[in-house]
């Protein structure tokens, strides 16, 4: 026997159910989740309509990390509702302030080895501490929470290989804008992305954290690192040794793909508008004006990323032109980057310091103005996802960022020596770090669940599903072309997110930047089909991406291709994700056409091929499904919740 | 000849027309003038429809500290609009970040015996100096800026002798919430209110701006203070001790009226939602459930109104029940806090530290649940303005607001010895301030008349109004009670700001807080006259009060009494302000009755009472204005600019 990679140790570590053959689904047992705001409050609903009494995960965390803007009573009434929800089912609550969820959990609850189950498509961050993390849907969060194993195809080992060391100049964030340079956004999906190499030693746990964070923009599975020497460094910073475990690659480790980037080559790049696979080097764009700087977000957390960027900016006043936001990650981070000094320097060189979250990484705040340049260290460049319709944003390096944030121009930071005479710092950070006492409220003891859930009417409630008919019929009402991001299908930001508790409300915004005019022609149409190219639904882990057309009558949709928790998510709530057999009959299908499809039940639990007979072009086409017998029986009961209620009626 | 006052000293040396009789109209030359986003936009299209090359004040500075979350492309569009127009008519930029307007412009422009007028209600927090500053409406401060004098109704000066020292866990904000609970928010109209006495002795600058930024509540014109020992140490604090200049009472000094306040005998007031002039002792509600705390704004903007927060959480973790809001005043003093290590105590305690700005004062963001107690150091808490509609704002002094946030209840802090062991903490402040190089942006030489205005399509322009008809008809579209402020004519907070420059969209949120069905009735009646009670129109200085109804066909209100700039921006843009002569008509006329009012030109050129005629109700009843003729002038050309403009053409 060959020995095994990191990815095959941990998911052999947690495997309840299937075989690791490539493309075969397993089952995972979980450790941990992570639910955020935005997705969490759904998830809080969903623990309540299955009726479980406390989690059976090990550890599980409610953060408030997105919706922090409260521009009316709605968000205040989430958090509430949140706080009496973790004190209902038995969560660590983290309060609007603590930070970003992605590296407060690495930093507070991370351990190598463990299983983490997230409803964010960032949760794979988490590999960089050796842990086997995923993003999912909320529901497949709560099923993790309720002790239900969690489903993935399982993916193929993506080796990739680290040699030499990093330029001055140039950081993590152009490693993982070096792979989606090469590889582009639809790069990893199937995969796991493991890195491994002695380019590896150089890399902090932190900088692993950025690398890890962006595999979601590959569209990877998640993204694994050991846990080695770095990560026990980073614990014993964060003052958990005792949280150690090392997990290395067997020394004749196998990889099902192989790749190797020799980091001594790399430049600093940048993604341009308005995909993160747009990658090209910073020389190649230098010159062109900028008008905002973002430093923040889970893709450049670290304290690092920002003592960087006041180093840089230290003594000198950001152009005044430029607006430089700058979203401290994290509580711990911030009070960190104050003892250093870096927040002193940040204000008086002009930024304008937000408070800590996600903030303009989500378009909370912070929307640029029509067409002006906004550089951001933030991981999607979507567009739209800043708030603006017909924004400019650019993904980059804090180097990057700081250079512009001097100069008003995009500025290779290689260039800021000779330029303005500006050394790369050398950074000191403190001797270790300073958690702050009391971040988070723990679970409460056993007696939790005589809490009250605390709902103001703006707290909806999940709508009931009817089960898949056996003769679907329905218009398409819409057919989009590839890469479509569920910010497309339902936007955050500042205008949406006050919703996300209440569905009907929610519904209204469906497919709004696409085309304003889905949700009334939904409501009339009854049951529909959406047409999309591929990559599907690739970015944001939301479900309500799919919980809000699907209550607008989406039965269906017919892709090139999905991107993976979005289809999982369809599943989960009742969709029926078919694909073109052939590619080419997408050209055939036009917005509008009336299609069918018969004796449904039969044809999915059969498999293989089912005929779609368009009948406004009188022709039919060929389509596949790739769902498990599990999903089959969850999307023909109406999804998962009904399936679980189905089953506890019988 | 007796003694003058502080009061008449300011008016003797800026009077340029009208005499000092209480009750007749004055002119006052206007040396500097201080104009924020929110009512900014309006002035600088205003500058743009008077044809101004450049400003003719010594000093005039444009702020961005309102419109700060920029949820769309709107808000930054604003400040690329704003900057342009700096350099454009010659204004000094303070870009976002920078803070609040009137503490950053005491602190930075503020000189003893100027005159200052500010298109913001608490202009007036510059009497703090010994300046003589009035709130106004835009329009005002864009003729003050032409170099026209600027048209006050002569004051009463109200002497308030302030004797005795402050008792510990007592601070100057109790001082001005005293006045609102002996006088209401009423107490102060008609009237400048000057302190005098040996309590003055032990109030600090910074104390004094507490305390006449507040005085907008109580209605007044102005507050001043003396320009004494304590203002000299300020400006040299500030480093700039050349810029003091000594303005004292005359020993022989007389007042219109006069009031005494032992300050030895104040103990922490609190208003109580939702009004300024509902202030009770902290004692009387003590153990009220308290969810949030919002410090900041410019009713508590010093440096110890944030430190002495910091200094009472050190070492502590706020209650988890409360959400504690930091919203720091100014860059400045944000630098200075952080020096100080208060900083770190805050984010270390669980504070939520939000950018400088106004933030939740003006409800962008920090909106409270429904009915969850929320204490402020905030000006205002009139209903719907937090961003909530049923919320529970209470206002009181920093020291009241700490309280809160460390035991989650309104608490008196005169326990927190007792209950925590916590004793009245003892400041240390930096040797002197530090003020952040290059913070404001200068206005550039005189080629700045050839910078373009950088309009994007949301900044509109403004409308065109027609004269006032000789037959005014129209029916009454609403009928509003007491003290309805401009918060609810025209809201501002997340969702209204971002349109504050285009009138035709922002007409629509017009009354909305009241009856949201008006814009709509008002577009269909046109024109049309609204009912109200005393001091309508209370509140924020924003001239799209009166601008919004009026696009929507408002020609006339008839109320018992009005609020002063209200009143005057009623004028301005050629809506007729008439009261009862009787209040007890008020009565009488009902919403919906059809008013008619004949010959108007000559009835109000000719003063005196003026017939009413209620079609509806078959009833006439007498009403009266206040209008000097030169008001009279421009409300029968429609408002200023058309007069202006009438007359260039003529």
């Amino acid at each position: 026997m060959t020995g095994l990679n990191v990815t095959q140790k941990l998911i052999g570590a947690h495997r309840v159910d299937g075989t690791m053959a490539p493309g075969a689904e397993i089952g995972l047992r979980i450790d941990q989740t992570l639910t955020q705001d935005a997705t969490g409050t759904m998830v809080m609903l969903e623990l309540e309509a299955l009726g479980l009494d406390r989690v059976r995960t090990r550890t599980s965390v409610q953060y408030v990390d997105h919706n922090l803007l409260q521009t009316d009573e709605r968000n205040m009434a989430d958090h509430l509702f949140l706080r009496s929800a973790c004190r209902r089912f038995g969560l660590w609550y983290s309060k609007p302030g603590n930070g970003v969820s992605h590296p407060t959990h690495m930093q507070r609850f991370g351990i190598p080895g463990d299983s983490l189950a997230g409803s964010d498509s960032h949760t794979c961050a988490a590999g960089s501490l050796g842990m086997l993390a995923v993003g999912v849907g909320g529901l497949e969060v709560a099923m993790a929470m309720a002790g239900e194993p969690l489903h993935l195809t399982m993916p193929r080992v993506w080796g990739v290989r680290l040699t030499g060391t990093l330029p001055p100049w140039v950081s993590a964030k152009d490693v993982i804008l070096e792979m989606l340079r090469r590889h582009g956004v639809g790069g990893g999906v199937g995969r796991v992305v493991e890195y491994h190499g002695p380019g590896l030693a150089a890399l902090s746990a932190m900088d692993r954290h950025v690398i890890a964070n962006m595999g979601a923009e590959l569209g990877a599975t998640t993204t694994v690192f050991p846990a080695d020497e770095r990560v026990r460094a980073f614990l014993a910073y964060e003052g958990r040794a005792g949280d150690f475990v090392e997990i290395l690659a067997d020394p004749d480790a196998r990889y099902d793909v192989e790749d190797e980037i020799d980091l001594s080559a790399l430049e600093p790049l940048i993604a341009a508008p308005t995909s993160p696979g747009n990658v090209v080097p910073v020389r190649e764009v230098a010159g062109e004006d900028v008008h905002q700087v973002v430093i923040g977000s889970s893709a450049n957390p670290g304290l690092r990323d920002f003592a960087i960027v006041a180093a840089i900016l230290a003594g000198r006043q950001a152009h005044p032109q430029v607006s430089v936001d700058v979203n401290p990650t994290s509580r711990q981070i911030l009070a960190d980057l104050t003892r250093m000094g870096a927040t002193l320097d940040l204000i008086r060189s002009g930024a304008r310091l937000h408070q800590t979250g996600c903030m303009g990484c989500i378009g909370m705040g912070q929307a640029p103005a029509v067409g002006r340049n906004s550089l951001r260290t933030v991981p999607r460049n979507f567009p739209g996802r800043s708030g603006t319709k017909e924004d400019s944003v650019w993904l980059c390096s804090p180097e990057t960022a700081a250079a512009a944030a001097v100069t008003g121009r995009i500025t290779d930071p290689r260039t800021l020596p000779d330029l303005l005479g500006i050394d790369y710092p050398v950074l000191t950070r403190p001797e270790r770090a300073g958690v702050p006492e009391g971040m988070f409220e723990p679970p409460p003891p056993a007696e939790g669940r005589r809490v009250e859930l605390v709902k103001a009417p703006s707290i909806g409630r999940l709508p009931d599903f009817d089960p898949l008919p056996d003769l679907l019929r329905g218009p398409v009402l819409l057919k989009l072309g590839d890469d479509v991001s569920t910010d497309e299908i339902l936007p955050a930001g500042a205008r949406v997110l006050p919703f996300r508790s209440d569905i009907v409300r929610l519904a209204e915004f469906t497919f709004g930047q696409i085309d304003e005019g889905y949700a009334a022609r939904a409501r009339q149409a009854g049951p529909h089909v959406v047409v999309a190219g591929g990559n599907y639904g690739q970015g944001s882990s939301r479900e309500h991406a799919v919980i809000a057309p699907r209550h607008l009558g989406l039965r269906a949709v017919i892709a090139k291709s999905y991107a993976r928790i979005h289809w999982q998510n369809l599943a989960n709530f009742g969709v029926l994700a078919l694909e073109f057999a052939d590619p080419a009959d997408y050209d055939r299908v036009g917005e509008g056409d009336e299609l069918c499809v018969r004796r449904l039940r039969a044809e999915l639990e059969r498999g293989g091929d089912i005929v779609v007979h368009d009948v406004t072009g009188n022709i039919d086409f060929v389509v596949r499904h790739r769902l498990s017998p599990r999903q089959v029986e969850m999307v023909l009961a109406g999804g998962q919740i009904p399936l679980i209620r189905s089953r506890g009626a019988s």
